[in-house]
């Protein structure tokens, strides 16, 4: 009943075709985190505050891995970003950083790898401009928030 | 007391000088696990059984990330890896996938982001070619297991 | 009467224009061989048998370096491919192995060069892994099989 | 007896660990040629003795591929090349052009791939700027044809 | 009054959204200068008259560069480029090298900044090949000569 | 006299060979400027009061595109930079940004191309990030200012 797409009738992996999808508007939120101790949180915060850097370069870290997404994940398609966002917020509750990306197009292929590949990044630039004081950091529940513009269905987490 | 160690005297990012540092055989190991529905691990284990694919491709796609972690993370210094290795295990009780990379060089840096990016990446990867079944897959637990070689002390999660 | 396209009215190299030219769907097959001893062809076989590996890295690689065809060759411009696929079968007659690699695109530019570089480093990666056992494999018979759907003739060979 | 040395011990592709070999000079030769109609030939040379630039071209481009070959090629190393040449000779007989590349590293793996994938991308390139002419012209003969200065013994091509 | 189109509400750098832009033909022409040594311009004019290569070099490498544009620029939206051409000419009143690039796209977004990085590649490239003799070597006057195409009103230089 | 050393016996461009140069600490420093108008560089100098973006993302992009000088220069060694800085400064007598960079490497090669290219790309991001407002600015005086720890002798401008 199921089927990944990227495989073919005989099993290989390929990039499926698009050709037959609309050129629609499509975007995709995805998000994640950065769990850390409480001091690496605020060590980052209080450079932030003077700065801005660590969570500045993190963002633009992300933005750049977006335009990459194809040349990471091998079945990815290529395709024309219209908008790339990234934020990044302080959430003492983990406590750690919560990243959201957002990933726009016009194009007949969906944007959930480059809203995805963009948090990623954005995370482990996180860890590498921390490890000096926080080797431990995790990063976490990075997943899709919503999808929308494709023909299949849309998809709002929680609403599966 | 701590110290963000990409932050310069004005707290400017910048990529440090590790010319000073001994050149050594430095190893890194990083784990992270992708979450799924039962029925979506079915799905790539079956198909793996058959052809390996799904499998198979994340592991390649990690490998070669692995080679791009300092195009991607901004103030990461570039590096000639030994040795990249990704192993993919399935878990049930998570239901999900284990995804584990080691990564060595002889150096003056260490690893972490090498392995940290191999984990990610492999972790998309799976995500991407799962994708037409499950939406809702989350990326998790992405962090160092262990780190050995350079001069700061060894790093063993659980022994911090 | 024959004329070079890349070439300007002064004869220095740049990328010509192709914004006149219709964006229609248009396909490219390209094909090539590595040949090699009979024991190499049996032991990349056992290994495939086993795990795929040989030939599935190999294809993978070929997928990825269409989507980089832009980069390597200077002329040549970038587009979004709708599909690649990349299959590789034994020939005990060569010995050796046979890569066939599709590319197409919804554009307004041909995608032979997409095609062909899929199947020359799926044979580059081919002989990266059995350059262990066999360094004499050559790669050979790189060449276009079939292209549609621009405005020149369609081109299968055999046809010229 | 052989071994695929990117095979571990279960069989799966990984980057072989290079770190115990020595740092020591090695040189890498490869070839190939670009195998099409007489009046191709006569074309491009004709517009070489005018710009040089389709022979110009794909020399460049070739230098610049072998810098790439750790991306192309997923379980290459990547090394710090300290110098890649590359030549390209008509050749009336075949009729066509014939590409030699050399690489040469200190360091810890040979450089076949990296002379390997200079001939490949220098013949695309040709292919390329050529194809408006000729789209049955045949990459043909890429191969090794002399290695030296690791551990194993030295490759001469004719001295297997 | 004036508004960086990069910076969002609260001020961070992300990429802006094109998608309502209309996909229109649009053209960026840009120059620049690498002044040095009357001597220095004698003996890349001197190896050109040879070969051509210090300014073949240069021209493609510039053209490479326009297609990285979105790689190297942060906040850079991806495009497909229908053509770029460099030229480089002598101008002994400099005395050094004047380089121009025009790139040309059908698209959402301007290319100006395809235009001006093949423009400074190509000056980094002039310089790299001749800095042996001469390496107070300045790239100067990299600037936007015209930009046609797009909803904003065209750019001429000299009628801001 | 004087020899460009990227040219062989017959003239064609190559990556010379530097595995005879010894492996020395070597460092560079260039420079550049973006000049604007006034009201631009009040602009940015407001925006970044409030929030550090168009100066810090252009000092990123800086430090990522020094890390690709030898994928853009096409003889240009690859090299393991050890450190990267760079800064931007406010001038008001231009009126615009000055850019400087620093590259460090313990290396056979100098690194003046890297600290070029880092200037080059960050005054590229400075005019996308702000074109939107001032389309006449014009990059300038792009040079070399101090070379340090190769064979040749030391370069420091003003000293020739």
């Amino acid at each position: 009943m199921s089927e990944l797409t990227h495989l073919g009738a005989s099993g290989e992996a390929n990039m499926v075709d698009v050709g037959d999808k609309a050129e629609t508007v499509r975007t995709a939120i995805a998000e994640g985190s950065v769990i850390m101790l409480p001091e690496t949180l605020r060590t980052i915060l209080a450079g932030d505050a003077k700065k801005g850097d660590v969570l500045g370069v993190a963002r633009i870290a992300g933005i750049m891995a977006a335009k990459k997404a194809h040349e990471l994940i091998p079945l990815c398609h290529p395709l024309l970003l219209n908008k790339v966002a990234v934020e990044i917020e302080p959430d003492e509750t983990l406590p750690g950083l919560r990243v959201t990306a957002l990933a726009r197009v016009s194009g007949r292929t969906g944007v959930e790898m480059e809203a995805l590949t963009a948090v990623s990044v954005a995370c482990l630039t996180i860890y590498d401009m921390a490890k000096a004081v926080d080797k431990a950091m995790t990063i976490s529940e990075v997943r899709l928030v919503e999808k929308t513009g494709g023909k299949s269905d849309d998809f709002h987490r929680g609403a599966i």
